[in-house]
């Protein structure tokens, strides 16, 4: 499946939450990440994720696709990563 | 289109960021945003963004879609607004 993730995360934190999500996808942008993952990887990066977060505070938002081709990505202002995987 | 828009702004710019984002879009998390626009409005919204942020320095990544069945949406821990919206 293809996987756009965004978090909102505590600054004390962010830096264990960034790489996590690197681990299993690409870096768009600040706290934005794309990538194609396995049914057995996303259970991965949701069980790291809870290792590192406090749910209580931090909030994740995962949006899941069958494939990419369902969306078109446009950017505004500073392309901060990632972009060239996509091409 | 269905459209999920996420911003990576410098905080004095933000608080103006979010009033436009509002304008047309439903508030999901921090930084992100989903919602139905007409090509028009898309147009108004990316207008109005342009005219608060300082795009050397800020960031939007928009996502389109033709329709918001293509996708589904997780969250992990807390949920921060717009949920109710689209169940």
């Amino acid at each position: 499946m293809f996987v756009i993730l965004v978090y909102d995360v505590k600054e004390k934190r962010v830096g264990k939450a960034l790489k996590v999500c690197r681990r299993y996808l690409h870096w768009v942008q600040n706290s934005v990440f794309e990538g194609e993952l396995s049914r057995a990887q996303m259970e991965r990066l949701r069980s790291d994720l809870r290792e590192v977060l406090n749910l209580e505070e931090d909030s994740v938002v995962i949006y899941k696709f069958r494939t990419k081709h369902y969306f078109q990505r446009q950017t505004m202002g500073v392309e901060k990563g990632g972009e060239e995987e996509f091409i």
